[in-house]
């Protein structure tokens, strides 16, 4: 298997231990050294008041595709993970459609933080996207005690 | 009925129409004016890989307290709501423990925006609690289309 | 004169109105519609203490280019200013250089709120340039009292 | 000389070591365990183009003050310094005033990482304050290489 092949695996096994993963329902779509692409189609059970996406399932999406995107960058996944520092969100509408996708991409991969930036867009299922968030992550690299 | 316990029939009435909040299983422990706290309880569908609460829960409890603790500053909620606009947030421990329980309180309330602070501690179901996540909110006030 | 031309010289009317803009020796580099770029030379008076340039020069530089391109989609700058409501700032490495230039850009224009993305570059003077920081800022657009 | 004094020495030397710290005239006010407060008194040179302190004053003062209260926390300040990672800064209102002060206080200290919260004050010379700015800064735990 190559190195590739490896982390994806890797980062997928991760996701779908994820009980929450679960419980939304969203999928990883692409795993790359520096990017990761996750999604969720809509269903009412993922909603706020109004009918849309819920502002916590946005923030979810991003925050689990920044952290897998920091994660493809680990030099050994088996000695080391990380966690999110901190991120900041700018919701810049509303998002409605069929499904929702956000895209991470490192920004400056690092020993002890890694920065990443993070873009969900709705899709309204005929081709068409709009960007509704984007963000930035600082994720902490930490050596795992096993 | 007084103007404050018509105040909190409508945030309870908001946050009983989401889907999500019913999905993650939270609940509006207390609201004031200018003041939220949200709560969920422990169970295996909001964890990550290892058993922790998902910063996508702790998230959601943030981005839906400081919102509804924004509401409660509205002039007439008949005729304006909020807008998340932004978030930011620090996440300083691991979520572990019996109950997530978020607190929001208005710093600035604004006729256009409206700045909240949340703190998420993690209960430990014997009166002990730790601080896990702190951020500020940017909500906009907006006009309702009716 | 053309549109363009009144609104680059606005944006400079502004920034040249600015003491502290002068004290820190900016420049204004560029300005267009949805865009904006500022620099300054590196001299000891901008320095943190071992001699790079100090973390606050990135962010007047990122505050004031981030605001300046968010002034340049204004219906009208006679009528609307923009104030900055919040940015977020991440610092990927040390500011060292001849020179310290931020590139600003419009993520999502609004009647309310305009968003806009900034990256710090410092330049070498031999033409190389490095990513020190990246940020997002939120700009509220305000009718002027006049 | 106590370790406190010892301390307070250390944060005030490495400030006085700021060019950018005298270019701004910024003072140091006070520094004690998890806490530091800077302030600046108003002259044109800092302000922006409506008469107000330009918002670069505002974050540099949160900046440096943020940053000094985490490096109160440093276990051996001969060893290790702070390295401002991130920040995030909602602006409350205009900064207008004969004085602007931040307060930091540590949220958070960290082996790796520190969260400090600042505010900032504009002070009207009669004993009046009111809150111009809130935020959040991270801060790294480096290892110092001499």
């Amino acid at each position: 298997m190559t190195a590739e092949a490896d982390l994806e695996n890797f980062i997928r096994g991760a996701l779908a231990e994820q009980g929450f993963m679960r419980l939304v329902g969203a999928e990883l779509d692409e795993v790359a050294p520096g990017r990761c692409v996750l999604s969720v189609g809509f269903r009412p059970e993922l909603t706020q008041q109004n009918g849309f996406f819920h502002g916590g399932v946005v923030g979810f999406l991003f925050d689990n595709a920044t952290a897998a995107a920091a994660g493809t960058m680990l030099r050994d996944f088996r000695k080391e993970g990380v966690l999110t520092a901190e991120y900041k969100l700018n919701i810049l509408s509303p998002a409605l459609g069929e499904r929702l996708l956000c895209r991470a991409e490192v920004v400056k991969p690092g020993r002890m933080l890694t920065v990443v930036e993070g873009k969900v867009h709705s899709l309204d299922g005929r081709g068409g996207e709009k960007l509704v968030a984007v963000g930035l992550a600082t994720l902490a690299v930490v050596t795992l005690d096993r």
